[in-house]
């Protein structure tokens, strides 16, 4: 098949690139810069050899006979080219916050001009990207709105016991959750300045970062039934997600096991830990995988889950690879397992 | 004053060392060794020259005149020989987990052959060395026990707002702390090889943590009032507690502000940032400071405390030698601030 | 192809296994521990699912029709097991140091009883298997000698200019090299124990290395033409190498790589980079590529040569595997580009 | 004694500002920005409080009675401020590399409109500041040109060999250097960006560097008979520099550390590792001392040194602390021993 990427010089794009490189079903990705961007050529994020970087147009997409469209751009670029590129028949993988979230109000966190019913429709027919929870949806999307980093590994570590009912919502769910650096972008700033990070440890938001509406959303769940806050580790790649919750009644490590196991039955990329056994990001980094594992409190009620990924492959690229294998009607691990 | 030091070749010890060295009201100390241990001398912490290490006895602390006696020892070690210590005059800063707790439930996370009625007597004396909750207690105190490193950054962070009976304890507090690896102790083992730490994070205690006791006790919680997890972070020194509770009634920023400094006054440790500025492990690394910051939801009612402490000062060494100053009637200060 | 492992709870041991795991002509590996090791499975590197972990045995090997034998094991054990291998008929590649060495000076940093003539038959027909330069002695090979990871990275980096005779021999070549911590063994001792790692940097041997006779062996060169150093680096793979020559007379930019390209033109690992362009570290880790570059000074006779690979793949494992591919006349590059 | 401070934000500038903060013959500094940088306050490096920083203007410094000025600004804003701050009668130590170099080949690096007699006299009388090898010339010094932190670590380390004439000076002289990402300077930058520079090592200069003239000048060494190359550590703070000689004739362990304890014999700042120790990074951070080790080949012909400083105290401020002291008739440990 052929794919194009548009935004392969930062790093979500540059592990895309990777990915669609070695992947067996699809031709090397046509890589495009936006306006503004210079750059000619891009070392490949596979072996270091020069690929071409050609300027965007819709022209070059049409000669090329592009068919699936990655977009690993701002969020107001998606918002802008997205209509455009359904109007052409592409299909879109938009890894930007743009289509992700229906609620207006939560949207707000992504300013842009709204321009209408065109896109309303088209935030309706988004599928929101995350495929062991929208398996069904992907085959026949036009449009997957790739989620965000933090709500990949909160929502996979919570959807199952919530959707059990498993959970008392009268308390509280902290999320407290934990980034390497890549997570705050290529561009150099004082915040990821090697002598600010290494051997230092932050938090950065609480309450408002604007990862938090995707997760309400996705898990129906109120603004005051959830705190989420983020950190910055010095390291270069992974997210490790510390989640508390209540139980409504006292569970065992067995019973907690088979909940998580029957939700992610049939998905190859979530790996269920038993304790003692713990994920670590160390387990994940480069790969597909969201690793689950817990530790319940003695009274059986009071449970710790720890979730981690690779921000940048089951948190960006490959999770946009995965939903693309599910668009074309694909294994969903093709391409993914080294 | 004459001091000793048994420990001194772990990573609070040699911390310990160093500040007593550069402390203007006390002689170098005396280093000793424990039975087994064979090196004879000791790089100095302040500038790499030869300290000599003998070999412990009671009689050469007599000798010696030592007044005060630091034990950075295993707590099955200060078990043992507080009784002796306290019997000859000596006073006593312990900085392992042997004579923290009151509780016996707690303390069995410490196992060691209770003795009796001595013991019980040691016990209801020791006095528990966190300084800005301890104060008065210090200068009379013959037996101090310095406070562990998690839950001196937990137990300063909560201390105002429960104090002044601010937070719904019918809604549990989540403590998800971190730590540099120098926690973990000297002793090379998987857990603190760099390749297995470096570029890597991990859970690795809930509710379990030996710990937890010492915070409930501290701050007279129920044990299913608290979670308090610990995780491991790629730096060698420090501590990072986020803590996680629900106010009684929604507060501003004025507020919180407010409960901590009047708190705090007359504490020269504990720095209060206001929002938007946050504690970072940076700030106190290497100093026995505690930064306090916080963030607090839009409702006003959900709080999340951010506080930092370097683990080997004021979560050990630091906090041993203010305790030393106020049992001596010194400024708290003395040899503390650089 | 039919293959079996010793060693594979060790890093190279480890790495060898991911790599034979997805390579597309060998079955799953046989993976096997030495008297003594308990362990009964060990987690897949690539995957995490738990392998088999059986005890050593030579009926074993039988049975189960072992072709090749891989050996990540101390020298000692290898200099032990391979006459018997052979003498089954197996093929052998050795990580270890025990048949690198020819100049049995050399050898004596690898202590172990020899046996007499066997051996030093043995000896005589093992190929030193770095296969950019002795391509065409492994399709025949029994016993591959897989290179120690510094004289990979030092040897592929001198062999063109050395061979071209463009090296000035009486001014010495300095070769100033800095590993990756795991180049110092999964086995925790105060030398990988985080803290006294991150954030430090130290030369740890220079002059006595026992990789130096390994080089000087393969280099042809005269001990006092050469001076190896080893430093540690604060990451967790890669080596990279500063090398100095003095040529024998002055030279181009253009010069240096015509005679790099030119040495290495068929060879798929080595990557030549043209000033101002550098390798470094991470360009290489997890591949099998050794990335060569210089600088040349004004004078063009004095020339810096950088030489970067990772040290568990085109250091250890990786090079292993293209041995076999070499072996089993396959193309080099089989199960090694990802 | 009143000093001032430009360039107070930078981190070697920060690094002076927390020295002379605790430095008990000298006040608080005055802190100055240049014209262009808007900040009004700067978090105090020793404890956090806030301190004044002013606009820079002669009248302030005349006000404010000051005595002694530090610049840690770029070379042009020393060259364009020195003339006029001797001119007032001002004492100034300048960080910059503005006044170190008299040979005016080299001093092309540093980039500047010349402007004739005032300045050939101001470089005539300027006093290059290391202090171990000019501590006679630094009382009656009006300005001190504080040396390169490279140029530091390693003409400490040749000097002793150099002046004794024990090196072979027709052999090239090697000076492979590393160094933490802070010598590159509080910009942020691609080269500084976290992601780029952890688990990562690189070349980025050989025979080119512009502090290749500061030690050929310092050391009366010809171009050709030095290789200075530099490379980027994955750490805050530290230099290694691995210097490698052939001396004129064979020597032992024993002649080396005379030759080296001799030459240092009243420096308090130079500490001398006799093998097997060797200086590490970790033994020098956030301190002034500069150690020195070696190995020697068996041949005892072949030396290499090891040098370590901090690149932000002894390569910098701490230097800089040192030659005030020793202009000022002060001990030249004042405020620099913790």
């Amino acid at each position: 098949m052929k794919t194009a990427v548009v935004g392969a010089t930062g790093y979500a794009g540059a592990e895309l690139t990777r990915l669609l490189l070695r992947h067996p079903r699809v031709c090397a990705p046509l890589l495009l810069s936006r306006q503004g961007e210079c750059a000619t050529e891009l070392a490949s994020p596979l072996d270091g050899s020069m690929l071409p970087l050609l300027p965007f147009s819709w022209k070059l997409l049409q000669e090329r006979e592009i068919e699936l469209l990655f977009l690993a751009t701002p969020h107001e670029v998606s918002r802008q080219w997205v209509p455009e590129a359904l109007r052409r028949g592409l299909r879109v993988v938009d890894l930007s916050g743009a289509w992700r979230l229906r609620n207006p109000e939560y949207r707000a966190v992504y300013p842009f001009k709204e321009n209408g019913a065109e896109e309303d429709g088209i935030t309706a027919c988004a599928v929101y990207g995350i495929p062991e929870l929208r398996r069904n949806e992907l085959p026949e999307a036009q449009l997957v709105a790739n989620p965000g980093c933090y709500p990949t590994s909160v929502i996979l570590a919570l959807a199952p016991l919530l959707s059990r009912g498993l959970v008392d919502l009268s308390q509280g769910i902290v999320c407290d959750c934990k980034s390497g650096v890549s997570g705050a972008g290529k561009k150099p700033t004082a915040q990821t300045h090697f002598v600010e990070t290494a051997e230092n440890f932050r938090a950065y938001a609480a309450f408002t970062h604007r990862h938090t509406g995707e997760i309400l959303e996705q898990l129906e769940l109120e603004p005051e039934q959830l705190t989420f806050s983020a950190h910055l580790l010095p390291i270069r790649r992974g997210i490790l997600s510390s989640i508390y919750v209540r139980l409504n009644r006292s569970l065992t490590d067995n019973a907690v096991e088979t909940c998580l196991r029957e939700f992610y039955g049939g998905s190859r990329f979530v790996r269920v830990f038993r304790p003692p056994r713990l994920p670590e990001i160390q387990f994940v980094a480069h790969t597909n995988f969201c690793d689950l594992g817990w530790m319940l409190a003695p009274d059986g009620v009071r449970l710790m889950i720890v979730s981690c990924i690779d921000n940048l492959v089951k948190g960006a690229a490959g999770q946009a690879v995965q939903n693309m294998n599910l668009m074309c009607g694909w294994s969903e691990c093709e391409g993914l397992l080294q």
